[in-house]
C-alpha cells in the first residue's frame, strides 16, 4: 500500500465540503483505494469479473439441495447472459469471463468460457484428497492467469466468482482446517438444505476432517485435500492480485474462504481485499472475523457467482466520485466549522 | 400497493436461476417496487432528487458545529455541482433540483435553484413556534409541488434531501414530540458537536419541548412549532408521493423524521417509503424502529442532502435488473432443486 497516497487522500477528505467523517465508510473506501492504487484519484470504473466453475466429488455424499448437473448448466447460463452475475456485469459495464476448471457434464465449447480442464470434478474428499498436487497447482495457476489478464486489460478492481454444486461443503471443510474449528461452526444450508441436510453435511465434513487431520496444518495441503478447483483458482487469483497490487472485491462465503487461504499462504495479502457483503451463510461471520475486515453490505445474499461483490461495485464508484469530484471548502467558498 | 403485481413478482423470483431467496433483500426490493409501481418490470432508472434548504432560528442557541451562513453557501455549492449530492446525482444520471425555502443570507438567483421564500429562516422555537401556520402550509405545499414535478417528469423514484444548519436539533425536537421521548434519546452530534455540545443541545430541545408541550400531540402542530421549513417540505413531498404512488427512497436522520411525520399525518404512507441507510446519528435507530422498515445500507453516513439515499439507488437498479433480466430455470434449461 502507498502510504503517501493514503495521507494525501486523508488530507483531501478533510477539505471536502462536508463535516469531517460524514461520509463514513465511503471516505474510508476512497482512501483505501487511493492507497492500493497509489494515486490521488482512485477509481473503480473498469471491473473485471472472473467466475470459476468446477464440480465436487463430495456431491456423491448428498450434501447439496441441487443436482450436480447444475454446475455445467449454469456455466451455459453464464455464457448466454441469463445468470445473476451476467445481468450484474451488464449493468456495471464490467468484463465477465468464465473459466471452467472441470465439470462432470461436458459443456462443449462456449463463447466467453475458457476451458482449463483438470478432470470431471474433484475426487470425493471423504475417501481421499480432492485434488492431486498437479491439479491444485494448475487450479491456482488458472486463477493467477485470470488476475493477470485483468491487470493487462487495465482493471481497476478484480472480482472472482464461483459456481460448483457442493462447494459450500468444500469451503466449510477448508475453513474448518484453516480455523481449527469443528464442522458445526462453519457448515450451513448453502443453496437451501433442510436442518437434517445441514446435520448430514456436518457429518460428512467431520469425516473428511478426520481422514485428512494429519495434513491440514499447511494451507496448501488443506486446500488440495478438502478444497475444490474453483476455490483454488480463486485463491490463486487473489494471491496474484495482492502481488500485483490490484484491489480485490471479495464476494461471499466461498470467496471469503479463498481469501483466507490466500492470506494464510501469503500473510499481508488481506491488505488488498475489500469484503463486499456479509453472507447469509452462517459460517461467513467467523471468516469475516478471521480476516478482520468489516463487509460493506448486509443484504442477506447467499448466491455466489461473484454476485454480491458486483452489487458492491457502485459503492466503490460513488466513493471515488465523491472523493475526486466534490469541491473543497476553499473552492466552494463555504465556511468551515467553528 | 398492487397486490397482484406483488404476487406475480414473487412467482417470477422463484422461477429465476438461483436458489430461492439467494438474493435476499434484493429480491424483496424488486418485489416491493413491483407492487408500488403496479408492474411486472419494476425500475429505478429515472431518479428525481430534490434538496430542500432552509435556516433555523434555533441556531441562535449555539447548537451547531457550523456557522449559520453555511446553509446559503451550500445552496450555492449544490447549484455549482460541488456538493456530495451534486456529484452523486451526476454519477446516477439523476435529476437534481434545489428548493431554497428561506436562508438568513440571500443567495440571489441561482441556476437550478427554485426560490420559495418563507422568510430568513424559521423563528427560534425556544422562544415561540418555528413557523406560523401559513409558513408551515406553504412549506408542505413546496414539497408537494416538487413531488408532483417529479411525477410529471416520469420519475421512477423520488429522493428528498435537506440542508439547514441546526436541522438535527429541529428534527430531534420533532422526533421527541412524535415519539413522546426525551431529548437525550434523540439528540446527537449532528455535523460534529462535542459531548458538551450535545449536552447543551439536549437542554435547548428540552426547553422547547417544555414551552410547546400542550401542542405537541398533533403532528401538524409539532411540525409547525419545532420543525423547520425543509423538514415540512420533505414531509409534504413524501405525503404527495404516497398519495400519487411514487416510491420514496428516504435518506438519513432528518429525512426519516419527515417520513415519520408524514406517516403520522396520513397512516399508511410508510408503504411507499424505502429507508436507504442507517444513519450514524444515534437517534436514527429509534426512528427506524418506529417506522418498522429495515434500512438497506449501514455505512456510517451522516451527511444529509439526500446523499445516503443516492448511494442506495444502485441497489434498486440492480435489484430491478436481476428481477427483469435473469433467465428462468425453464428458459435456461437449468435443473431445479431435488
Amino acid at each position: 500500500l502507498d502510504e503517501s497516497a493514503r495521507q494525501n487522500a486523508l488530507a483531501r477528505q478533510v477539505r471536502l465540503t462536508k463535516p469531517p467523517g460524514a461520509l463514513g465508510r465511503l471516505e474510508e473506501l476512497a482512501v483505501h483505494l487511493a492507497a492500493m492504487q497509489g494515486t490521488e484519484q482512485p477509481r473503480a470504473d473498469r471491473v473485471h469479473i472472473v467466475v470459476f466453475a468446477g464440480d465436487h466429488g463430495v456431491a456423491a455424499e448428498g450434501i447439496s439441495a441441487f443436482p450436480q448437473v447444475v454446475t455445467a448448466e449454469m456455466v451455459k447460463n453464464f455464457a448466454r447472459g441469463g445468470a445473476a452475475i451476467s445481468v450484474a456485469a451488464r449493468v456495471l459495464g464490467a468484463r465477465l469471463e468464465v473459466v471452467n476448471l472441470g465439470t462432470v457434464v461436458d459443456t462443449g465449447a462456449l463463447d466467453g468460457v475458457t476451458r482449463c480442464d483438470l478432470g470431471p470434478g474433484t475426487a470425493n474428499f471423504v475417501i481421499g484428497p480432492a485434488m492431486d498436487e498437479h491439479q491444485c497447482v494448475r487450479a491456482l495457476a488458472a486463477g493467477r492467469h485470470a488476475a493477470e489478464r485483468a491487470r493487462l486489460a487495465g482493471a481497476d478492481v478484480f472480482i472472482g466468482g464461483e459456481m460448483g454444486i457442493g462447494n459450500t461443503t468444500a469451503a466449510a471443510a477448508l475453513a474448518c482446517a484453516l480455523l481449527s474449528a469443528p464442522a458445526e461452526a462453519l457448515a450451513g444450508p448453502g443453496t437451501g438444505l433442510s436442518p437434517d441436510g445441514v446435520a448430514h453435511k456436518i457429518t460428512v465434513i467431520d469425516r473428511a476432517l478426520s481422514l485428512h487431520r494429519d495434513h491440514l496444518g499447511r494451507p496448501f495441503e488443506a486446500l488440495r485435500r478438502v478444497g475444490g478447483f474453483e476455490i483454488a483458482a480463486l485463491t490463486g487469483g487473489y494471491l496474484s492480485c495482492a502481488q500485483m497490487g490490484l484491489p480485490v472485491l471479495v464476494d461471499g462465503f466461498i470467496s471469503t474462504v479463498a481469501a483466507l487461504t490466500a492470506e494464510r499462504l501469503r500473510p499481508g495479502a488481506v491488505d488488498w481485499f475489500i469484503l463486499s457483503h456479509a453472507s447469509a451463510e452462517p459460517g461467513h461471520r467467523q471468516l469475516v472475523q478471521a480476516l478482520g475486515i468489516p463487509p460493506l453490505l448486509d443484504l442477506g445474499l447467499r448466491l455466489g457467482e461473484g454476485s454480491g461483490a458486483a452489487v458492491a461495485v457502485p459503492l466503490l464508484r460513488i466513493a471515488c466520485a465523491l472523493h475526486n469530484q466534490m469541491a473543497t471548502f476553499a473552492e466552494a467558498e463555504v465556511s468551515e466549522r467553528h
